[in-house]
């Protein structure tokens, strides 16, 4: 089941440099670690934006809450959520 | 180059209905030919809404306006697009 | 799965009465099923609005999906869709 | 009577990581005191928000103004109140 | 117990106006029978529109419903409504 | 001369109790004050905010502004103001 | 007593031409008048719009509701008011 | 050549207040002196707000921008411009 | 002096095929002649949208309303007016 | 290619003034850098606002985001992007 998620990140000014720079190591292993297990399909960065849209293919949406709300920069970040489906034009077997 | 485009569809309710079936046919027609040839890259249906989310690659924004510009429901559609670039934490392929 | 649903719907007025009258009938007897049925499973008017608060009950996306956009009112409603999920203070066996 | 509760949480990151703990444990306790007696009739957790949708069966205004103003995390939640009653269509004897 | 409702009228403008003038008779003639039972406590016109706000006082949210939903102008209105409850400052005995 | 208020507080989360604790106090004896003056005519809570609907007699806007300016909590209250006049179809003779 | 108003002219298009421009010269009529006895203070267009600017000079809100809603484009026009003060720093006789 | 100003301002809480007071007190001798020259037309208080409504009577964009970016308390507030011109029913010569 | 302008256009689909096409040749030879005299400076499109982002260089407010407001489209166009200045990094002798 | 970017810069107020002065000044080197190259093409101020419009012109997405988010200042602006395409209407060679 594929979930639209927008991700606006917006790290505190004070955070030390240091931790900041672990979160986003920790951050991406995680988001890699998802792309390879297939549940993270999609991520692109909005041109101009500390943000990203992303495509999670889930099997429920407790996994999808689960997946997002334990990513190290949640408590960063503003998310935004839009439940997709298979469109009735759509020819792309990897878009359902 | 990759473009995310949201599109929301409002046909006038006074449309005789002949007219919106042709209208969704040739749409469909063109949508399919611009997905075989790779232009229109993902399409999905937003759930509960007449819109969908797409991902365009296009080699300008001149091709991208023309394509989207010319679709039968063109008149009809809000668009919103928002270019997007690589993501430093993608690890999939077809992401760029 | 668990999705709140508002529906704010919206009738042209120049729509005739008894047109009017039998679309609602219809609508009513199949909220009534899908009542039944337990697809739709929470159903409330918004005191002062023509709109309610829902929440389906549904397994899978597309299924949402089908449910709403069949609605005899769908094309006269606007919607807006949030993911629910189980909160870790409820204890009510009803809201998972 | 039934009042619709959204209520998103937003704990300064400067607060101490034993307060947040011991406020939302607090928190936590009351909400599931309210549940037992039915005053806080549903609990969801927004998919990927720290934020909640509540429905409230209360005598009065007064009431629900109470319970909530007194909730240890009120002076950090952004709250909005909708009321509801019962729908037409509505088949189900607990959502009345 | 009471209720704060924000009333904006937009009558169509194909509207025949004996039609109108009809319409505004019956409300006015509804509004003052329900403000000499004391239900509609409270009408003041906003200055510049075609708007009013109101103190509804009901002993359910279902009671305001119906009180605003059969008005002659309900459909041609746009409601906001919130919950008032009485303030710890206030010592008027005719605000609670 | 009737103008409706809304007042948000939003008091900062560093400010010391007792100093709150003292705005409070001496804001509600102002606001008696002038309740019993008949210039602050109406004062309600809103459920679920730390925010009142006002209604203010006074004979002019400098006045209005003097009032609602020297309030202690002002420098920590977002202000909404609409002039009010008398409806064509009330009856209540306090509303004008 | 000073009042800044911006009303925006939204013209049916299908309101025959010789109706919009009766309408037009009864408005200009009455709007000169009211420049004349001092009660219109200031009126300007905003660039690029079809809207204006205007400072009224009245002695009760209830005049100002009657000034503004018997102008003849009142049912097309979208109105926003803001009463205005003496600002402590301004030292122009005519700004009171 | 006019143009409509609009001005909220917004000290930091942790201002001192003797620095506050001279801001102040050198914003106030500037927009009196601009005043005086004529550049400065009108100001006015929104009731309510630590706000202004002002009216600039300057020869270029470049001017206005500098007068206003080099006020005091320019970092401190939010600014909304727009180009004003005659309108063509004023008949008050200070009006253009 | 240079004004940046976004204008969106909404012809009404009622508006007969021919006299769109007739409007839209007015406006483009208008349009040219303005570039031509170099108070037009800039015009392109919006990708995806009927709409245009300008740049006018006008001797006052005045003259850009009147080249704006006599435009055959104006009508039918949601017009936004923000002035420009020259930039303090700007290096290019034709942004000023 | 050409993109619309509106730039608002929000330098937090605890900034040191020396830090403040070399950002810019490194800001002012790398945009003129970018101009000169013919990159970043047109860049004016606001009036009023610590914010430009800016129009770049790179041969893609990646170079577009590569040379906003390197610049000094990215962390403490928010950024607007629009893709542009040639109008139909242009007789401006410069402005394909």
């Amino acid at each position: 089941m594929l979930f639209h998620v927008r991700m606006d990140v917006n790290l505190p000014q004070t955070m030390p440099e240091n931790q900041a720079t672990a979160l986003k190591k920790t951050e991406k292993d995680i988001a890699q670690g998802l792309q390879e297990s297939g549940k993270w399909r999609h991520l692109w960065r909005i041109a101009g934006q500390y943000a990203n849209i992303s495509v999670f293919d889930v099997s429920s949406v407790d996994e999808l809450h689960t997946l997002i709300s334990t990513l190290p920069l949640f408590p960063y970040m503003q998310i935004q959520i839009m439940p997709l489906c298979r469109h009735p034009s759509s020819i792309r077997s990897n878009d359902a």
